[in-house]
């Protein structure tokens, strides 16, 4: 067997491993599978989204042979506009999720010349030493594919984010055969890299029909209008809506420029089926009686700038394109992800203060989760039976937890590498070893493009942000120094209580004094820690304090100052 | 009977309704119900905590007969200082719940004098024109009560925090029996107030027992250290973890200083029930082998201040008591509140990096809610079988979902009242009226003093926080109005790319454009504006602003300036 190391490495993200972005690499040829994007947590104070950061190929763009797609999740496709402007690189997908990143690039005058190649489930495509064949698994959006890499080092699965549904509402049930198939042929699986979002969860995941009867029930009951809240991109949920709303002769409007765009496109394809006549704009929708009418609109993680963030008055700047009325029904059609649960939560509060009826898991149930549970990582485990394991697409503590599913089946603990971003696994010759560590971190995205912004940066955000900002202009006399004027200040993010004329005035006769004292080094300094600490004792606040000195004796050269 | 109305009136919180303060008032009399506070959203930058806004009471404490604690976990307790300063009523409390608030009080000088009078659960006080019976109710801390205030116009139950526990670890279930009398004494319930926390979850809570099967797993699988993460006023738990520690021969150690103060008062009033030789200090305990101690400590919420959130080494500025090592276990025995599960996962991935296994729901059953679910709330419901309802403790879309459980098991529509914090309702002559609405907002506590941060400041917070803060210094000639000097340029939360030269020399141009045209009304406006455009076109950032004239013509008297 070749003793060139086959090379896999997860790169980047936040909290997650190997979930938007891998690296294959064989020799000079490197094969990407997935360029995904994460929304941010709260505490990332202005980012728009993350992507990975993926610097370690930057000088091997030439050697990057191909982009291989498992679905077309924002997740494991968002970042792909960012990829592609480093890395021009031929890509693979299956029809869904080509025209999911069509529309993404469709803006793009270069990006929307690169190739995709079009791969249906069950095809084989070989991309430089690598052929790959796409395996049809199920998930919560069509056309998602487990890939089996075969390489000179040997065959590795990945599956993607899939889970075993057994009545998926596209009724095409994972491809077990084409899995299982390898475990079998030649020197069997060298390894298996699964899906671990859920590995804290026992059993089994519900099919997407268990939905049906929830949907079915409260179109049944609602009054008046329904919106369905969901993400833009959830292709089966948005099928899922349209049937039961036709059976109830409703009709369906797609609100959302994301929204609208991915339904249009799903439908072009025949993976959403809505007849012509039922197929409605909003503005003909807001026409209609309202029991005659579904809305699908974006907004499930309670983003404020959302569609159903707008109507729920959460602020956001955008127009709102109609008012919620007593009467309305909301179905939130997804799960909040753990960092957005409280603005979830809010919309649904503001919601129901303006008179709808809103339904959320668990109140009905009117989502579940497209990841698989435990007895279906189980179960892909030994349909599989790979000779290494590595727990992919989780947090540390969910890796952590598929290693130990993984040891109950029987794989020995010294076959199972749980690693994070950027750490290099080498297989040479049966053998797998952890090797280096290369950059495998995130990269912000702000104003949509890539900033410089450093963690520096963020916890400077936090800190003015926590503390709120002081900002004391002091007049001198460029010749004795002294004070030449009044004190001038400015807050902002808190206020001077009722006695703020006290506190100035104590700051002042501070001031005056230490600049009497003609301590001219460093004057800036004490002068920030004299309002620091009076800022303290007198108002019991610990604000960002920026002290500026107005003297005419400026220095030369405009100066930049980093705080 | 009376025309005299009995008011009641939820006060404050944010978000949640009822649940920290309520007042019940009739005539010139007033009871308050909890002093409670809350931890803030994450998006409520700066704010330590959050108090209900009480100035409702401001001008009538003196009609304030006592304040009645229903239990002794800081969202019903935790605001007892800022109440007190105010209102300086007698307090009643059972005795845990009354231990708990001397140890909050007890550094207070004048607040440590005002009396707390010891009720026991089956006891009856009268205060004022108000009877109230405690009934002893299972939570997930002891000495919880129920409240039945007989007033003039009938009977109130005030359920506070509860679930029906048949098997509680002190042994004491839920006095049915006194719940039920009510439903047959005199003119039946006037009106039951019930907590809602859980009206979304289906079936029965759990035991707090349950926990103890996976607590002792947990243990005796444990190789080395075990700890164990919880609220420091959640007394069952600890005394839960000690009964196992016992059993598997390990000593237990408190760290942290609310732990350790309200475990040692617990124990002193026979509510924690560890014998001399198995209480350890954290010295003494790291001395010991270490598959011979437990270490209760605080951090279950992620706090990274927090003991636990620094031995993630999350930050926190406090000193780290030792170091996490290879083969510690680490407990998380409670959920987290919503806003805090990205600190929580975040806190348990450090923690593992570290070489700790960590067991947390799910993936060990080591906590379970302290809260009623959907069949309890049925059964209080026809156990009182009260004449109106109105679900308190929860968020309105709890609250609704509580009103539909009242209205299945047979309360009509119009005897059920959602309301807010502050709306006021009353009874009189049997019946119901929601009336006016006086202020029930919240109140932000900061460096442990209430704050003037006004909503206002926290988005300027939020501002500053996601866009950063560019501040300009602008030189200017007095005469001439012209730039007379280096531009300063000074950044926080974001930097300048590089080029960053280009664009100063851009900035100072358009500057000294501006200045030269002599528009010297609204100067720092105009230039304000100008710094904007050129970061968003040059840069694509929209910080906030602050623009500063540097010019010897002061105006007079010190300014203070409100951004």
């Amino acid at each position: 067997m070749s003793d060139t190391p086959l090379r896999i490495i997860p790169l980047g993200g936040l909290g997650e491993i190997g979930k938007n972005m891998m690296a294959y690499e064989y020799g000079e040829d490197i094969l990407i599978v997935d360029t995904g994007l994460m929304f941010p947590p709260n505490d990332l104070l202005g980012v728009d989204y993350i992507i990975p950061d993926f610097q370690y190929l930057y000088d091997k763009a030439h050697r990057v042979k191909g982009i291989v797609y498992t679905h077309g999740h924002e997740d494991h496709t968002g970042a792909v506009r960012h990829v592609l402007e480093r890395i021009p690189a031929p890509m693979y997908a299956t029809p869904l999720t080509k025209g999911l990143l069509e529309v993404k690039l469709k803006g793009d005058k270069i990006l929307r010349n690169i190739p995709i190649h079009e791969v249906k489930a069950g095809e084989r495509v070989r991309i430089g030493p690598f052929s790959v064949e796409f395996i049809h698994v199920t998930h919560s959006i069509p056309d998602a594919v487990a890939l089996a890499i075969s390489t000179p080092q040997g065959v590795v699965i990945h599956t993607g984010d899939y889970k075993f549904d057994q009545t998926p509402i596209d009724g095409k049930p994972t491809d077990f055969a084409a899995l299982a198939s390898y475990a079998r042929r030649g020197r069997g699986v060298l390894a298996l890299l699964a899906d671990s979002t859920n590995a804290d969860k026992p059993g089994w995941t519900p099919s997407e029909r268990v939905i049906t009867p929830a949907l079915e029930a409260a179109m049944r009951e609602a009054p008046g209008r329904v919106l369905v809240a969901t993400f833009a991109s959830l292709i089966s949920r948005m099928q899922q809506v349209a049937e039961v709303a036709l059976r109830l002769g409703r009709k369906i409007a797609f609100v959302g420029t994301s929204m609208v765009e991915n339904a249009r496109m799903a439908r072009q394809l025949g993976y959403l089926r809505i007849p012509d006549e039922s197929w409605v704009s909003l503005e003909e929708a807001l026409k209609l009686p309202p029991q005659e009418v579904v809305l699908m609109v974006t907004g499930s993680q309670g983003e404020p700038s959302s569609i159903l963030g707008r109507l729920a008055g959460l602020g956001g700047r955008g127009r709102r394109p109609f008012n919620i009325e007593p009467g309305d029904t909301v179905i939130i059609a997804a799960h909040p992800i753990p960092g957005n649960a409280e603005n979830v939560y809010r919309t649904i509060n503001r919601l129901i203060q303006r008179g709808a009826n809103v339904l959320y898991d668990p109140v009905a149930q009117v989502h579940v989760s497209g990841h698989a549970s435990q007895e279906e990582m189980k179960l892909m485990l030994n349909l599989v039976q790979p000779r290494y394991f590595i727990p992919i697409h989780g947090e540390l503590r969910h890796l952590v937890q598929h290693a130990r599913l993984a040891q109950q089946v029987g794989i020995p603990a010294d076959r199972i590498a749980v690693v994070e971003n950027g750490h290099v696994i080498e297989f040479r010759r049966g053998q797998m070893q952890v090797t280096e560590r290369v950059p495998g971190g995130w990269v912000f995205v702000e104003g949509g493009v890539v900033s410089d912004t450093s963690i520096r940066d963020i916890w400077d955000r936090q800190d003015l942000a926590r503390r709120g900002l002081l900002l004391v202009q002091v007049p001198t006399d460029a010749q004795t120094g002294r004070l030449a004027g009044p004190i001038d200040i400015t807050t902002r993010g808190f206020s001077l209580p009722e006695g703020g004329d006290e506190f100035l005035a104590l700051l002042r006769r501070r001031i005056k004094r230490a600049l009497a004292r003609g301590d001219v080094d460093d004057l800036e300094k004490v002068l920030t820690s004299i309002v620091q600490n009076l800022a303290y004792t007198e108002l019991r606040r610990r604000p960002v304090v920026v002290v500026i000195l107005k003297s005419r004796a400026q220095t030369e050269g405009d100066g930049h100052q980093k705080g």
